[in-house]
C-alpha cells in the first residue's frame, strides 16, 4: 500500500463517487472549544464513505474479471456500496446478509440491482454459503476493508480533506471498525497533510483499534454485539489495515452511545446533516471529548448516513 | 439586473458562500419518474440560502457606510444570514424580531453577533420601530429580497446549478416567497442555461406568485399565516423580483403540508439532509406532482433546513 495507490483511486473515482463538502459551524466550533471542520460521508452515494472502496476495488479488476460478478458479505453499508458500484459497471453482484438484517437495508440493496442470498446467522455459515457461490459463479470477493484496493478508495476522502482544509496542522478523528477508511485517510494524509494526525475513534467496550495500538499487536473485542454503533462493531483490525494505523495514527478514543446520540442531534441542528449512531463516534469526540484532543483544529469524519427513523427520533427527542 | 450582477456577487462571494453539492439517489429517481437531481442550500452557512444574499449585499456596500452597521426585520432564516454576513465583516448588527418568533431563531441570532430588538407584533409598528433605529444609528436596511445586490446573491444558485448540472435541459423547481431565490435563479439560468425554466413552487392557499405569473399583475394572499411553511409566506411578489419571473418563468405550482412533510422524511431517508417545510416545497412537487412537469430531468432546491424537533420528528413518524 503506498499513497500513488489512493491517487490512482482518486483518478477512477473522479465523476462516480461524490467530493463531499466541508462544513463547519460557528455552534459547533463553540461547543468543541476549537475549530472543527466536518467531512459529511453520508452524503456520499448510497449514504455511506462505502461506496468509494467498492468503486475503486470494481474498478481496479480487469474488465474480464468484473464481468462475471462480484459476491460481499455485508448487513450494511458495505453492501450497499458493493450493489451500487455492480449497477453503475452493469455487473452481477451477490451480497449474501443474515436473515434478520434491518428489512429496508435488505430492499435497499435489492433495490440497487444486487441479488441478495439471505442466510440464517445462528444456523448456517456464511463464508461456507460465499464461497460456494463465489466457487459455481466465478464470482470476485470484495472485503469490506482488508482490501488494497478498498483501502485505496477510502483514502481518497484524505485526498479530499488535505485539499479542502484551509488548516495544515490538525488531529484528524476517524469513525473506525476494521480500519479500511482510518488507514486510508492516514495514508493519504501522510503524504498530502503530513502535519495532521489521523486518530481512530470506536464506541466504549468495542475498543480493539485503540488496544490494539497501544500494545502494538492485533487485540479482539470480547463482544460483538448490544452497541447502537453496530456499523462499526468488528472482531478485530484488519492485517492490512493495522499496520497502516500502527504506523500513522495517534491514539485511539473511545465515546459513549449518549454522546453519540447527542451528536447527531447537534449534526441534525447545526449541520442539516443526518448521521447514524456508528458514523457519530468522530464528531461525538470532537464535541464531548475535547480534553483528549490536541491542536487548534479538528476534523471529524462522518462516515454515513443510514439509520433507522426511530433511533433517529430518539437522539432528536432526547437531546435537540 | 442583469446576469453581470449574479456574477460579480459569485466573485465576491467565493470563499465566503459555501458551494453547496448537486445530490441525487436512484430512489428518489423512481419515485419522481425521471431524473432528479437536488441542490441543498440548507448545507449553507446559516441553514439557509439567505446568507448569499445577505453576503452580497453587506460586500457591495462602500466600507464607510457598511461600517455603521446594517438592520433588517426578519423573524427567521434572514435575521441569521444578515446577522453572520454582519459578523464576517466585523460590523454591527440589528435584527427587529418578532417576541413570539421562535427562541432557537432568536438565540441563533444573537449568537452569531446581533443585536436583537424584539417588539410586540400585536401592539407596535414594526416599520417605525427599525426606521427610528436606523435614523438614531445610521444604519443601512438589508432587505429580505427586493433589493438587487439580494437577489443578485441569491442567483449565485443558479450559476452553480448551471456549472454542475451534467443536463442542459431542465425543469428547474424553487421554493419561493417574495420571490429573491426564484428571480435570481432564473436570471442567471436564462444567462447561463437558456434551456433550463425555472417554475415557482408554494404552499397550497398562498400562491400570490403563481396567480400574479397567470394574471400578469402583482396578486396577494389572503392569509399570512396558518401553514408549517411559514417561511415562504409572504403578502405578495417583490416589485423588483415579480417582472424577472414574470420575464424567466414557467408556470406556478402548490403542493400541499403533508406533501411537504413527506419530502422531508424522503430528504432524510435518501439524502441524509434536513429540510425545512417551505425548504420542501420544490422537493415535494418534483416528487409528488410529476404531472405538472415536463422533461426528462428536474433540479429542485431544497432552500434551507431550520426546523424544529417535533415538527421533524412528526415528519419522520408519519412518512420515513
Amino acid at each position: 500500500m503506498n499513497i500513488g495507490m489512493i491517487r490512482a483511486a482518486a483518478g477512477r473515482l473522479a465523476g462516480h463517487a461524490r467530493r463531499t463538502p466541508l462544513l463547519a459551524s460557528p455552534f459547533l466550533d463553540a461547543l468543541a472549544g476549537r475549530r472543527l471542520l466536518v467531512k459529511p460521508e453520508c452524503l456520499q452515494h448510497t449514504g455511506s464513505f462505502k461506496f468509494r472502496g467498492a468503486y475503486s476495488a470494481l474498478s481496479a479488476m480487469d474488465a474480464k474479471t468484473r464481468a462475471r460478478g462480484v459476491i460481499a458479505y455485508s448487513s450494511g453499508n458495505h453492501a450497499q456500496g458493493v450493489a451500487a458500484a455492480a449497477g453503475q459497471f452493469g455487473v452481477p453482484a451477490v451480497i449474501v446478509m443474515p436473515s434478520d438484517a434491518p428489512a429496508l437495508k435488505i430492499a435497499n440493496t435489492r433495490a440497487l440491482g444486487a441479488e441478495v442470498v439471505l442466510y440464517d446467522r445462528a444456523a448456517e455459515d456464511r463464508d461456507a454459503i460465499g464461497e460456494r457461490l463465489a466457487a459455481e459463479r466465478n464470482l470476485t470477493l470484495v472485503k469490506p476493508f482488508d482490501d488494497p484496493f478498498v483501502i485505496a478508495g477510502q483514502g481518497t476522502v484524505g485526498l479530499e480533506i488535505a485539499a479542502q482544509s484551509e488548516a495544515r496542522t490538525a488531529e484528524v478523528l476517524v469513525p473506525c471498525g476494521g480500519g479500511g477508511l482510518t488507514s486510508g485517510i492516514a495514508l493519504a494524509l501522510a503524504g498530502e497533510a503530513p502535519d495532521m494526525r489521523v486518530r481512530p475513534v470506536e464506541p466504549e467496550g468495542f475498543d480493539d483499534v485503540k488496544r490494539s495500538l497501544e500494545t502494538g499487536t492485533i487485540q479482539t473485542n470480547t463482544s460483538l454485539s448490544g452497541n447502537i454503533c453496530d456499523a462499526i462493531v468488528t472482531p478485530r483490525p484488519g492485517s492490512l489495515t493495522f499496520p497502516i494505523m500502527s504506523a500513522h495514527c495517534g491514539p485511539g478514543l473511545t465515546v459513549s452511545e449518549d454522546d453519540c446520540l447527542r451528536a447527531m442531534a447537534e449534526a441534525w441542528k447545526r449541520l442539516k446533516i443526518v448521521v447514524e449512531p456508528g458514523a457519530a463516534v468522530a464528531l461525538a469526540a470532537a464535541l464531548f471529548h475535547g480534553d483528549a484532543l490536541e491542536g487548534d483544529t479538528i476534523i471529524a469524519v462522518v462516515s454515513g448516513g443510514n439509520v433507522d427513523a426511530a433511533l433517529f427520533t430518539q437522539a432528536l427527542t432526547r437531546f435537540a
